[in-house]
């Protein structure tokens, strides 16, 4: 559909945003879907954020998609925030309902959509969850909010273990899950809560870029077959942990590119409320 | 070329805008010139016209096209204003330099370049012009500062009156132009001066829309062969007051199509450092 007075905006705001691949994902999905839409990237200077955000108002676009470093820092700037955003401490959609500004993440339903697809469900099971940053929070979230029973949760002591207790009160508090805070550090601990859970999720950023030879786990006798390791990097394709996870016949394991496509799936959605037609889409 | 992460956007700002044409006018230009940027319409509410300047800079947009009713409400919202567009008052084209923006009009090199299209120059010539409002005022002020010598300007005495004053006065003082001023109901007047004009320029808007049947000349008499008879109005493509200029034997009847093109190259030149390929699309 070729671009005409009545074409919709979409933008990503983020800083930087030229590498994003948002743009390719969306708008070969407004097209399929023949809706009359653009998706573009916008880097924003951290002193432009309010601006940015007033002109999802003054433009009258659909929304936005938002990243770093804006996740947190929008949240102030909107009208509403869902619960599970709230919950989460961080944003990466805005609905623009006529003016009125919405918060939305949905990096957590990714998540649990991309184990769907995989056959993996969460209810009634136990998970091990290493590092809660931006990844992992929304995760260790909507993992509990999806009928997850039991969820350890395993972070450095770094200036994120603040986060990570955090979020391992509020699941206590907020949902039916129970959660449990370990030390990363512990690796007799790690070892065993692995070897006690149904589904081991890394969201430490561990097997990309720079630290694309590291894991958490190199001996394959940590892992059991009929577990799931799930690991939120998608390039490469195959991390280190995924590797050792397959010498171990782990029968799910799974990268970050079905939680990437789902959780821009679920933007889509809540944007055009169109499902986005991902069975007919190739990135 | 594809959208991607480093896709640029210009807007047109304007209440309403979804009728417009420019998007298929600047984005086929973007197409045929390799310009990774894409032009979308914005209806933006008066009381979001500030938030619209602030989007320029907050999404680092390469500009934006103005429109009614923001022409004049925009100039004190930006941070230069170019000489032009100080003498008419009004702008229809923002740039974005590093978040500094210049505001611009280019109605009127719109409406010089569709005569050199066709061959007309100003430079030493005499035109009489009817109605100074949104069109009139940049025809008058461009060609004043294109050469013109005399400028005979009607208008009827109307609220608009004040204004084609002022424009007369502008130009005596500030141009090489000698610029009169006439009611447009003095018909004798009127008739008087089309036989001394070698351009006649109708800025009225009759002769479009309700006004279909209306023009300010029925006997073609007035006219002389060797002059060129310009109407802004461009639907229909032959305004009744061009068919009388053609049963004149008028040399140059000329519609407002040039106009709204020349308006946009030059624009999009300002966007980009680029030329519009003219030659090349089909509108």
């Amino acid at each position: 559909m070729e671009i005409d007075g009545h074409t919709k905006l979409v933008g990503l705001i983020a800083h930087p945003a030229g590498h994003s691949k948002s743009p390719a994902m969306h708008n070969a999905a407004f097209d399929l879907d023949d809706i009359n839409a653009r998706f573009l990237a916008f880097d924003v200077d951290p002193d432009q954020l309010p601006a940015a955000v007033n002109a999802l108002r003054a433009f009258k676009m659909l929304g936005a998609s938002v990243s770093m470093p804006f996740k947190q820092a929008i949240i102030p700037l909107l009208d509403h925030l869902d619960k599970t955003a709230e919950l989460v401490g961080a944003v990466n959609t805005v609905v623009n309902h006529d003016g009125e500004l919405t918060g939305y993440t949905t990096d957590g339903i990714g998540f649990v959509e991309a184990l769907k697809d995989d056959g993996v469900h969460l209810t009634g099971q136990t998970m091990t969850l290493a590092g809660v940053g931006g990844a992992g929070t929304p995760i260790a979230i909507q993992a509990a909010l999806s009928g997850l029973t039991t969820l350890n949760v395993f972070n450095i002591n770094d200036p994120s273990v603040a986060n990570a207790k955090k979020i391992v009160q509020i699941i206590n508090d907020q949902t039916d899950c129970h959660a449990t805070f370990y030390p990363l550090e512990d690796r007799d601990q790690f070892k065993q809560k692995l070897s006690e859970s149904d589904v081991y999720t890394d969201a430490t950023g561990l097997g990309m870029g720079k630290l694309v030879d590291q894991t958490l786990v190199d001996d394959p006798s940590w892992f059991h077959a009929d577990m799931t390791v799930f690991d939120t990097v998608y390039a490469p394709s195959v991390t280190k942990l995924m590797g050792v996870a397959n010498q171990a016949h782990v029968a799910h394991v799974i990268n970050g590119q079905g939680m990437l496509l789902n959780q821009g799936a679920a933007a889509f959605k809540l944007w055009t409320g169109q499902p986005m037609p991902l069975k007919d889409m190739t990135l």
